[in-house]
C-alpha cells in the first residue's frame, strides 16, 4: 500500500499545513492563500523558506522559464549567489546601489556581496573564454537566488528580500545583432507567460539602475496588482505566441517585435492620453514580473570584454540582460487567478493536477476504490495530492479548493455503493456524478 | 537545420570553453579537468560559477539524490540561504561555528549569516506547524546552497566556499522511531551513490559540531582522496543495494544496517589494527562525500520543539540530519574515474550521452550524416554533443576525450565514402566500425 509513487503524495505523510483564517500579517490575497495553504513560511523579515507545494509550483515555473530559453538559443549557466565587490567598483555600480545591496567582509577582510543581479560577473567570465567574433552571438542565463535588502520587505514573496530570478545575457558584435537578440527574447517571453496560463504585456519602460536605451517591462494583469495600466484591447485579441515562427527567423521576429511593439500599453507613471488618442483603451492594474534591456557597451566597456572581428579589429561587446521573477510569478499567478475559496492553478504550474478525496478512511470500500484510483492516476504520469488524512468532509472540501487544483476526485461510501465518484472542475465549479471506472479514463 | 534540439546541442553555437594545458592553480586532478573542460570558472577564493557542462552533471546528481530521498519518503523544500543569528544563539553554536560562519549585517543592524547548514531552522519551521505525535515521522530535506569562509579554499570545488548540499532533517517521537528513519537514510544513501556509479563505504564517526551520538560518514574510494582508509573486502563482493528492500520493511532495514556496520570500514583516524583483526583488509584512500547523524534532541530542547503524544504529554522531538555533498561530489566522481586523457563519466551523470564528432565540417555528405544521426539520436530521447566546430581532427578527439562521455561516434569523408562510422567506448577506449545506418539502432 505504501510503495513509493514518483511524483503523488499522501496528505497522511506529506508536510502541508494548512489554516482557515487569515494570517493578521499578510496584506494580499497571494500572500494570505500561500501562508494558509502551507506552500511558505516567513524565516526573518522578508524571507522565505518554501514548503512542499510552493517548492512544487515554483519548479515548475521555473522549468517553463528554462525550456522556452533554451529553445530560443539560450544555455544554462550557473554563477554563485557571493560576489566580490571588485567588478561592481570597475562598473560603477558598487556605490549606485546604496543600502540595497547585502555588503559582506569575508574572514579575509575582502569586500564582498550577495548578487542583486550578474550583469559584471558574466561579462568578466564571457570575456576570459572567448575572443573572436567567431564565438558570437551567445545567450547565458542562470535561475539562481538573488538578494535585495529592501527597507520595509511586504507582500510575502512578491516583495521579499530573497528572491529566485532568472537572468539572461546576451554577447554580440554590433547594434543590429544585439537587437535581434532582444528580439529573440522578446518572443521567449511571451511563449513563456502564454505557458503560465497568464496575460503579460510589454509595456516600454525606464532603465533604471541597469542602464541602456532600450527596454520593456513585462507586466502581468490581475485586479490587485501594484500598479494601474493602460492597454489597447487587441491585446486581449491577438495571439502574442507567433505560432510557427522560428528564433532563426531574423525577418520574422523582427515584423513579430514592431507588430507587437506598436500596440499600445503604458504603465500610469508613462501613460499619456495623448498618446493613446483614438485607442480602444482598457484600464487594469498590473504587476511586474519581468524585464529586459538591450544596453550595448556599458559594462563591455569598463571591463574590458572584446572580440576581435573578421578584419582583427578588437570590437567591445554589444550586451543586454532579460530578467524574469520567478518566485515573484508564484505570487504573480495566484493575484491573477483565484477566488474567494483559494487559488485556481494554471494546469501547466499547478502543485498537481488531481486532488482525490477520500470522505471516509474507516470504509475498506472507499479506501480501496482511492487506492485504486491513486495508483492508476499516477501511472498514468498524473500528479495526485490523496487526501487520506483523518478528517471531516468539510476541512478536505475547502483544503482542497484552497490549494486549489484544476480537478477533485471525491469519493465517499454512498457513492462506493452506486459506483459513482464525483468530479468537480476547481475554475468552473462545475460538478458531475461519473462511474468510478470511468475516473481514470476521463483525467488521463 | 537549427531547430531547437531539447536535450543535446552543436558545439558551435555553445559555452564549453576546452583548454589543453593544466591550469598552475590546479592541484588535484578533478580541479585540472574541471576546469579544462570548461566546467567550472572560479570568480572569487573557493567561490565558482557553473558553465554548461558543469551545470549538466550537478543537475544529474541532484536528480539521483531527489528521486532517491522522494522514495524513502522524504519531501522536498527549499529554505532560503540567508538566515537570522537569532536562532543560533538560541542552539548555543552561534559562537561554536567561528569565523567559517559567514557574518552579515543587514540594513536595519539585525545580525544574519549565510546557512553553513540548517538544523535551527527546519527545526523552527517544522514546530510551527506540527503538534500532534499523529503527524509524525516525517523527513525534509532540501537541496540549497551553503556558505563555509574556509580560511584556506582549495582544490576547486571539492573545498569551496559556496557549495551545494542536500540536507535531510528527521522528526520522530522516540529514539527507537528515530533510528527507523536513520536506517532509511543509510539505505537510501547506498542506493544514491550506486545509481552515481561510484563505490562508497559508510564509516564510523565523530559527530563534530552537529552532535549526536550515532554517526556515518560516507566515503567515495578514489586512488587520489584526501585520507586513507581501511575497508574489509567483503565491501567490494557485496550487493550494497539491498534490491527488493522497501522501505516501510522497519526489521529488514534494521538487519541490513546491522549487517553493514558489522563489515570494517574505518579512516586512518579511527584505524586500529587490533580492530580489524582477522579481517581481509584493503588499503584504500577515499573522500567523504556524505555525513548522517542521529542527534536526539540537541536542538529540539532548547528550540522547544515538542509533540503532544497520545496520552497528552509533551514529548521533546528525537531527530537526525543526513548530509550529500552535491556540488562535492563533482569532483568526487571525477576522482574516482579518469584516466591520463581526462574524465570517463558514468551513465547516469555523464553532461551528454554521446559525442558526435564531424571530422571535415565543409564536407556536404559528412554534414549530412552527422545532422541525421544527431536528430535521430535527440529524438530517440539520447543528449548529444555534436562537435560540428571548424577545428582540426585532434582537437576535437581530444576534448572529446577530455569531457569524458561514455560513447564517440566519429563521422568523416572516408568512412561516409564507404557508408561506415566509428564508434569509442571512453571506459575502455575499444573502438569498432560499424555502419552508419545502424548507429542510431545500437546507441539507443
Amino acid at each position: 500500500m505504501n510503495k513509493p509513487v514518483k511524483n503523488s503524495v499522501r496528505l497522511s505523510n506529506y508536510f502541508m499545513p494548512t489554516y482557515k483564517d487569515n494570517p493578521k500579517e499578510a496584506e494580499i490575497v497571494s500572500h494570505r492563500y500561500m501562508l494558509r495553504a502551507g506552500m511558505i513560511q516567513q524565516t526573518s523579515a522578508g524571507i522565505y523558506a518554501w514548503l512542499p507545494t510552493g517548492l512544487r509550483v515554483l519548479n515548475k515555473i521555473a522549468d517553463i522559464v528554462r525550456a522556452e530559453q533554451n529553445a530560443s538559443g539560450a544555455h544554462e549557466v550557473l554563477m554563485p549567489t557571493i560576489q566580490s565587490a571588485d567588478l561592481w567598483r570597475q562598473s560603477g555600480r558598487y556605490d549606485d546601489y546604496g543600502k540595497e545591496m547585502l555588503r559582506i567582509t569575508d574572514r579575509g577582510d575582502r569586500d564582498m556581496l550577495y548578487g542583486p543581479t550578474n550583469e559584471e560577473m558574466i561579462t568578466d567570465i564571457f570575456k576570459s573564454h572567448v575572443g573572436s567574433y567567431k564565438q558570437l552571438p551567445r545567450n547565458l542565463y542562470h535561475i539562481q537566488w538573488k538578494f535585495r535588502d529592501e527597507v520595509r520587505p511586504r507582500f510575502g514573496i512578491m516583495r521579499g528580500r530573497e528572491f529566485l530570478m532568472k537572468d539572461a545575457y546576451s554577447f554580440d558584435l554590433n547594434k543590429e545583432d544585439a537587437q535581434y537578440a532582444y528580439h529573440k527574447m522578446f518572443l521567449s517571453y511571451f511563449r513563456i507567460f502564454a505557458k503560465l496560463g497568464v496575460q503579460a504585456i510589454p509595456m516600454k519602460a525606464d532603465t533604471g539602475p541597469i542602464g541602456g536605451d532600450m527596454s520593456h517591462e513585462f507586466i502581468v494583469l490581475a485586479d490587485t496588482g501594484e500598479s494601474e495600466v493602460f492597454a489597447d484591447k487587441k491585446w486581449f485579441k491577438t495571439d502574442m505566441t507567433a505560432k510557427g515562427l522560428e528564433y532563426n527567423d531574423r525577418e520574422g521576429l523582427s515584423n513579430f517585435y514592431k507588430e507587437m511593439s506598436g500596440i499600445y500599453a503604458a504603465t500610469d507613471e508613462i501613460h499619456k492620453p495623448e498618446d493613446a488618442e483614438g485607442v480602444d483603451l482598457k484600464t487594469a492594474r498590473g504587476i511586474e514580473v519581468g524585464h529586459i534591456f538591450y544596453f550595448g557597451t556599458k559594462y563591455s566597456e569598463p571591463l574590458g570584454a572584446t572580440v576581435q572581428d573578421n578584419e582583427g579589429n578588437q570590437i567591445t561587446l554589444h550586451m543586454g540582460s532579460y530578467g524574469i521573477g520567478v518566485s515573484r510569478l508564484v505570487g504573480g499567478i495566484i493575484e491573477a487567478s483565484h477566488d474567494d475559496n483559494g487559488i485556481i492553478w494554471p494546469e501547466s504550474v499547478s502543485p498537481f493536477d488531481i486532488g482525490l478525496i477520500n470522505l471516509k478512511i474507516s470504509d475498506d470500500s472507499c479506501n480501496e476504490v482511492c487506492e485504486k484510483i491513486f495508483n492508476e492516476l499516477d501511472a498514468a504520469g498524473k500528479e495526485v495530492l490523496y487526501d487520506d488524512r483523518d478528517e471531516g468532509a468539510g476541512k478536505k472540501f475547502n483544503d482542497m479548493d484552497l490549494i486549489g487544483l484544476p480537478w477533485q476526485v471525491t469519493i465517499g461510501p454512498k457513492g462506493v455503493k452506486n459506483g459513482m465518484a464525483e468530479l468537480k472542475n476547481r475554475k468552473t465549479g462545475e460538478k458531475s456524478e461519473l462511474p468510478i471506472d470511468s475516473v481514470v479514463e476521463k483525467l488521463s
